[in-house]
């Protein structure tokens, strides 16, 4: 069988560097042990099943997902324990909760009163008991209760409605993407297993259970996981890294395992190149809130001269900004994209390399998840 | 049968309605056969073969797609007369190339010597003869060679080379979008045609053969398509429209054909909502070059007062910026895309309507087309 190396496969290629991912995933994985809390990783992120299962063998409680054709990808694949971080709402959604809620162990966010009924309606219905979290809005501003009574009110709520069993509060804090710092980020991440763990005794001063106290992403994971009363991590975007997490000082070049190949198109103009990946493979995240520490739409590895200044939907319009070598036509660039998420979602499958070899190729199992 | 309804249909959806875009295809077929032009649409705001099917029966020259995934996809649905609108570069890309020129009436664009001479290489090794547009820039500052005198030399250049035949000239003036007020739209549609005209009667006055003229981009089409000496226009978001194109004054929000279906999913304060769809189904365009006119990622139909301010991957934050009636959580909304294109490209299928019936699915045919 011939061996197939990078430079066979066409551009604009996704790419993951399999040693980085494993040695991401299993220091995740120690981080959690040595915490003493459970992590249960966002599936959002890379969306495929190979990866679930070495983030399975690193150690995992269970499974985080972010909307329902994830979670039935997830649960087609065996996964059993798995949290939808995100409030179910509208007949559709509920009756698709339903029936994964007779196939395995779910838990679901819940963040108003409204949902709430509707989810107590339909698991009663059924016979079904299924265990809600609390989402608590740690200062995203997103969905969530505001921490202290808003949330004891909602606790008390749903413990009392039937088919729902209330296990405690989640967080997360996606405000520390704009934090500015790092040092900011830290802050953001204490300040956010701080005010759970004070919201979950609250809660539990007022009677009601709350087993879990879970906190999320990937930038905090480390400062809020070490908060006394925390149970539970919940980052995704670790496995991968990106340009965002470098800007944060949360990783470093070398930790980021999720790379696109492109090729040098044009140079049509000395001081401007053109790459045939533009937003349709690297997306147009910026970080949130104009992060000031990302000057482009992704890095160009070895060329800190070059500034990936404009996409279109199939160019990247490369500026050159200081000296130094230049790619020549044809030539191939890798980029680390700001962030990985949403590029893994556009591409249908990424080659597993290690060096130059590619070693398989995984379908991106779970994305495309649009009606 | 039972006939589907939309509201059967689970959020977020791609929703395609089938007037609005016949309507959409018939205007722009009409507007071409008035003008005396070609028109080849390009393929990448769709990527389906039923839309391009659609564009055929009401009259068109041949079909513009922009990398070689979607050649493949309109080559194999039977097209023969397509416009590669794209640098070709490498050696992996040429030797696609070269198989679908052995299919199909190709034409290439080409902005650089470099590129001139690899697809020479490989078209005369194959006794093969490839149509040659050299890909002007008219403002965009993307590729292409700069008006006059660096056109005509490419041109010459070209055309001395075998497996290569020059038929042309083509731009996009995909700066129009960032001009900030329908007349400036106008301006630079009529710029880019009489620029276009100029160097192509350059190239004449070298003794080249230049037949074929072409001029881009929806927002243009409609004037530099009337520029005495144009021969093509090339428009691909027409047939849906968008919120972008909205704000440039080239559609109105009845004329947009794409729309996203999305449920409210929480309220966590009074001033603000949130719904199902974030940047995995509507993208983070907000217009080329900070379009002042676009207020958020998307309009609300129905809602002028709601502002859609931040997108997170499947959350769209909804800021509530005056008076009006709300919707309820669970409650669905309308969303017109900032920017079709990569709406479509996010989507697997998109659902086909005619008011509230779902008539049937189209499969987004060439999307996801990152290796």
């Amino acid at each position: 069988m011939t061996v197939e190396m990078l430079h066979m496969v066409d551009t604009p290629a996704v790419v993951v560097d399999i040693q980085r991912l494993q040695t991401n995933v299993a220091d995740m994985a120690a981080f959690a042990a040595g915490a003493g809390v459970a992590l249960r990783p966002h599936f959002k992120t890379h969306k495929m099943i190979p990866i679930l299962r070495l983030q399975e063998k690193a150690g995992i409680k269970g499974v985080t997902v972010s909307k329902l054709d994830e979670a039935e990808t997830v649960i087609g694949a065996g996964f059993t324990d798995v949290l939808v971080a995100y409030p179910v709402v509208g007949p559709r959604k509920v009756a698709r909760l339903v029936q994964l809620a007779k196939r395995a162990d779910l838990t679901v966010a819940v963040d108003t009163p409204d949902a709430a009924a509707q989810l107590s309606t339909a698991m009663a219905t059924e016979g079904l008991e299924l265990k809600v979290l609390v989402e608590v809005d740690s200062g995203l501003k997103r969905c969530g209760t505001p921490p202290g009574s808003p949330t004891v009110d909602l606790a008390e709520f749903i413990h009392c409605l039937p088919g729902l069993r209330l296990v405690g509060l989640m967080t997360h804090a996606g405000h520390a993407y704009a934090a500015g710092s790092p040092d900011k980020v830290r802050l953001i991440g204490l300040a956010e297993g701080k005010q759970l763990v004070d919201t979950a005794d609250q809660v539990r001063a007022a009677g009601l259970p709350c087993p879990v106290v879970s906190v999320g992403s990937t930038p905090t994971a480390r400062t809020a996981g070490r908060v006394a009363g925390v149970t539970e991590i919940r980052p995704g975007n670790y496995v991968f890294n990106d340009a965002i997490q470098i800007s944060l000082g949360v990783a470093s070049l070398e930790q980021c395992a999720l790379l696109v190949i492109s090729t040098v198109i044009s140079r049509p103009h000395p001081d401007r190149l053109v790459i045939d990946a533009g937003s349709k493979t690297l997306a147009l995240d910026r970080g949130a809130h104009g992060n000031a520490l990302i000057a482009g739409y992704g890095l160009l590895v070895g060329y800190p001269h070059l500034v990936l200044a404009r996409l279109s939907e199939e160019h990247g319009v490369v500026e050159v900004r200081g000296e130094g070598p230049l790619p020549a036509i044809g030539e191939r660039v890798q980029v680390i994209p700001n962030h990985a998420c949403p590029v893994v979602n556009l591409a249908d499958r990424v080659a597993v390399v290690r060096g130059e070899e590619v070693l398989e190729w995984w379908r991106v199992d779970a994305r495309g998840g649009v009606r």
